[in-house]
């Protein structure tokens, strides 16, 4: 019985140890909620790496980032546009029909899970402009998508463009954001494009239990902080959730460690040939493989989920051991 | 200058460090969200610390831990009898109206923020039983109050002998429970007595962001789970937030630092003599003194909250030091 | 035993003959919901009848209305401020969190059921500007009051000013607006003052199951028209209310119909002397009496509710009998 | 130019005349609210017409009966399964996520917008049972469909079965109840079957603004009552709905309605040849037919919807003028 190899989940992964040193730091006793130093300090922190003013909420989780953010662009009579297999429609318990008060998720398609303008036209341009359907108020993108692909700068811009010309607030569900801006070569503001709101993740990338909500549109942020508070995230020892995203900002470990993600990523994904479902633009694999064939790779000890009936998902992470990567890559090619 | 002499709030004190111990323990990944093991243990370690059944979810913050217990015992069109000081009803930015869809609460009066079945009787008994006016599901008291004041066993059993009778629910605000327990000679049960739901505090306690919702009435914590997630309340590394209750529980640390947080508050009654507003029977005091003397304390280095036009509030923590505690005794008792 | 001189409420009214040709001429098939032509015509009948720009949306109730009104100016996490003894707050069964989301009533005081500038501010005041406390969002204030006691022009102005001042919405209401402007000497422009909104009662005053509300700040009607939607108040057959509302104001039935309403009141008031609680300035009385009294009053054929345990509450309609106005007025003359 | 022929909506036809002399009987001022002797008849009038106990209760729109309904058998945190062109999806402004605060529609496949157990299945199994992803709680169906087409009665006992089987509520949408059990040949018992709900239509079968909404498992109607007044619909002079529905009950007036209705559709179909895209069952008839050949009939006096690029739908009703089908049914004859 070999030791358990993890592909099961980014999401579980160890809490980097620079976010540690940071968290230890952060100990000694201050303002409470954010009132503190380093929760102070998050705005300019996130303006600086995304060249571009913006204020910066800590929350616990990405569905709370999400939801939060979506909160203040959609009335509880409006409508979000995203992806039919987006996180926010699968698997966040229906936690948008609770922050947007009932507000209604409109379903568009696209490959890979990302939407494009024209899939977006595609599902609101049938919505009769009455009281009797659900309108749209914003769009909801991932980036890097929910199959692991990231949005090229001028696909988030030309879905820009069309929210823009119907009055749509943007929001970008970022849980991977560092991934996608890793393989865009490591541009925050290249990465995100022209949105209003922006949930970065920190979680899954080696913090322990800090998101980011970013307002470009600083307007929105002010609805946001009451919206926090009512939703119970307004935690009283805030400064330990700054410190980790604060720590994540320091020398760039975001992009350091979503690199290293991504190579494990891409190690495994060289040896996949075409059992690939998606291209792998981030930390995640869907490999089409047979039951038998899941078996075979559980028995070397490497841990998954079954995707469907005929694939695997592996998931890479900040921490994941090279040798690890490689046995998978060496397994995959030797099925 | 001297240097500052926190006496804010018990909810940005230091952690302790075997709750650092704990969660640095808790480090290497595991099954995300519940599913670890420190998880999993919660309803056991908590049902041995009552003597008694429960379920027990951890949850980041008090509000949350609130309103999640709240929202499984009233419906939308119902309301939560407390009183009207209540943290529910002064201090959570609207919580319980966006966790209960709307539920109202229902306002009670009682000295030194407790309620009793006289004053419970009072706010419900005019409710006429129709529909045009909210009915009372659950009621929901603090342990200890809002002014540092404990419920005594037989208390809480009359209010639980009313709800019963009534067919509501009766929740436990316990942010400072184990203050109260503490001040009750050390018993969990004896300090919950027989409710359906507490809100065990740890964050004030020497936690950093983990609270638990402690259901008796096993029933109800089912929804709960998906009102935890619905809420952006389940973390991924959940196991951090488990391992904070754990340590707490471990050699009944939770016992241990609230006595040390109460003695610090005893020895600063000692001192004041009839500028107490209420009894001091947690750690918070509530101490009449002028303007003029609070501009002297805080000259002398003391930082405390002014309550109203007449009075200052200090609380006390686990970590407040000793010297802390004997310089405001003294300082107070010279004013 | 004597036939039943119903004093209960103007509530259960018959519907006015004006009112029923209204609704037979407006039976032939048109355009469904608001698309026919009397709904179309309300919003320039309304803004003729107040000399002032609005747009006038009808709904089955007033609780709809007021809700509606309310939902337009106040943000679930905000709060609106309203007397203690406001319907809003004792009579809607909740209505207000439901459709304004879990926002709150922030309860003031005032007499018999007015609030005054004073008042207001010592209603929010206290509330710290943070968002730990819910902040208000907006004003309603009932003409005539819960009490049957109208506000002048210049109270009005003063709490529209002070509602300017705080940024705060401002809603009437107007349950009984009919029987205020009838005592307010007539004019609807009078009687309703700088408000954004009015409910516009009908159904007490002669209609069947119609009331309008009312936007002077027509910006937020387009809101109200998806919220009413969604609250299933869409009717199709909406002409059938629009019919209703617009015989209300041909030839000004609505004045006619509420100063019969009030001489009715008037009448019984002349006999009651210092047995009144409130002013009689609309249709409702409330009348110190003891119970024996009250007997008294039924013996004789009497319909009313008890307020309380010393005291009846005898409500007059736009149908109420002259002789069991003028019965009623010797009866309790007799007392 | 002729005159209009009116097949756009049975939702805007005139009010029967046996509903206008029922509402005017029930003119005088009686006990407000449903307290009144027509709706305390209620339960046992349609408990009779149904050969089953039901509670009955009225309201001014499906929309609100269905929604109302729902809101009893499924918590905020749950989901209905619906078809995917079910009217709560498609055409409730979103009154699904407001009155069930947030609740989800689970979408399901089926021809003529009717489900099936097999349809069902496919859109629940795949549902992970875990708090990631909203549970369903109930299922909706709709009696006739959206597409005029009547479930059979062991089609509902089938879906009923399965209901059961997954502990799920059983609501039909019965908008257009009247003419499915007219086709059924007439039983409100055959035609509703063992569901746990109905929303029984009354408005486009010749009433003016009353449906009702029936709970054939009992226990649900107290909180249905709550909720109807929360949701600004329980009218005060509610006499005036009771008394449409007695008067669709009295000599099964409803059926006749409807069969005058189905009649007229049944004459057109009988013209319409392989055109017809959905059997005719009910009262609708959706046409194949090129722009132009709607514009010839609509030159030819007809009014009707277009329903997507390529066909008409046409909806009688049971005032259709017999000469207007002749005409409509020759008219599409002749294209």
């Amino acid at each position: 019985m070999t030791r358990s190899r993890q592909f099961l989940s980014d999401n579980s992964a160890a809490v980097h140890p620079k976010v540690w040193e940071a968290m230890k730091a952060a100990d000694e006793a201050q303002t409470p909620y954010d009132g503190d130093a380093l929760s102070q300090a998050l705005d300019e922190r996130f303006s600086e790496a995304f060249g571009r003013e913006c204020v910066a909420l800590w929350v616990a989780t990405g569905t709370a980032a999400n939801c939060l953010a979506l909160a203040t662009m959609v009335q509880p009579h409006g409508g979000v546009v995203c992806h039919r297999e987006a996180h926010i429609e699968m698997d966040e318990g229906g936690a948008p029909g609770f922050f947007l008060h009932g507000a209604k998720l409109l379903l568009a398609e696209g490959e890979s899970a990302r939407l494009t303008p024209d899939t977006i036209r595609a599902a609101i341009d049938p919505i009769r402009d009455d009281v009797h359907q659900v309108q749209p108020h914003a769009i909801s993108i991932t980036q890097a998508s929910e199959y692991g692909c990231a949005y090229r700068p001028k696909e988030v811009a030309a879905i820009a463009e069309l929210a823009r010309e119907r009055g749509l607030g943007l929001h970008m569900d970022g849980a991977r954001f560092a991934n996608a801006a890793a393989f865009l070569e490591g541009s925050a503001a290249g990465a995100a494009g022209p949105i209003d709101a922006l949930s970065f993740g920190c979680v899954k990338n080696g913090g322990m239990n800090a998101e980011a909500v970013l307002f470009f549109d600083v307007g929105l942020a002010d609805v946001a902080r009451y919206r926090r508070k009512r939703a119970g995230h307004l935690q009283s020892k805030g400064r330990f959730l700054a410190a980790q995203l604060i720590a994540m900002l320091d020398g760039d470990l975001w992009l350091d460690n979503a690199r290293q993600a991504n190579a494990a990523a891409q190690e495994i994904a060289g040896n996949c040939g075409d059992r690939l479902i998606h291209p792998v633009e981030a930390n995640e694999l869907f490999v089409r493989c047979t039951a038998t064939e899941r078996e075979t790779l559980r028995t070397q000890g490497f841990d998954f989920y079954d995707w469907g009936g005929d694939a695997a998902r592996f998931v890479t992470a900040w921490d994941t051991r090279e040798d690890d990567a490689r046995a998978l890559a060496e397994a995959v090619g030797g099925l």
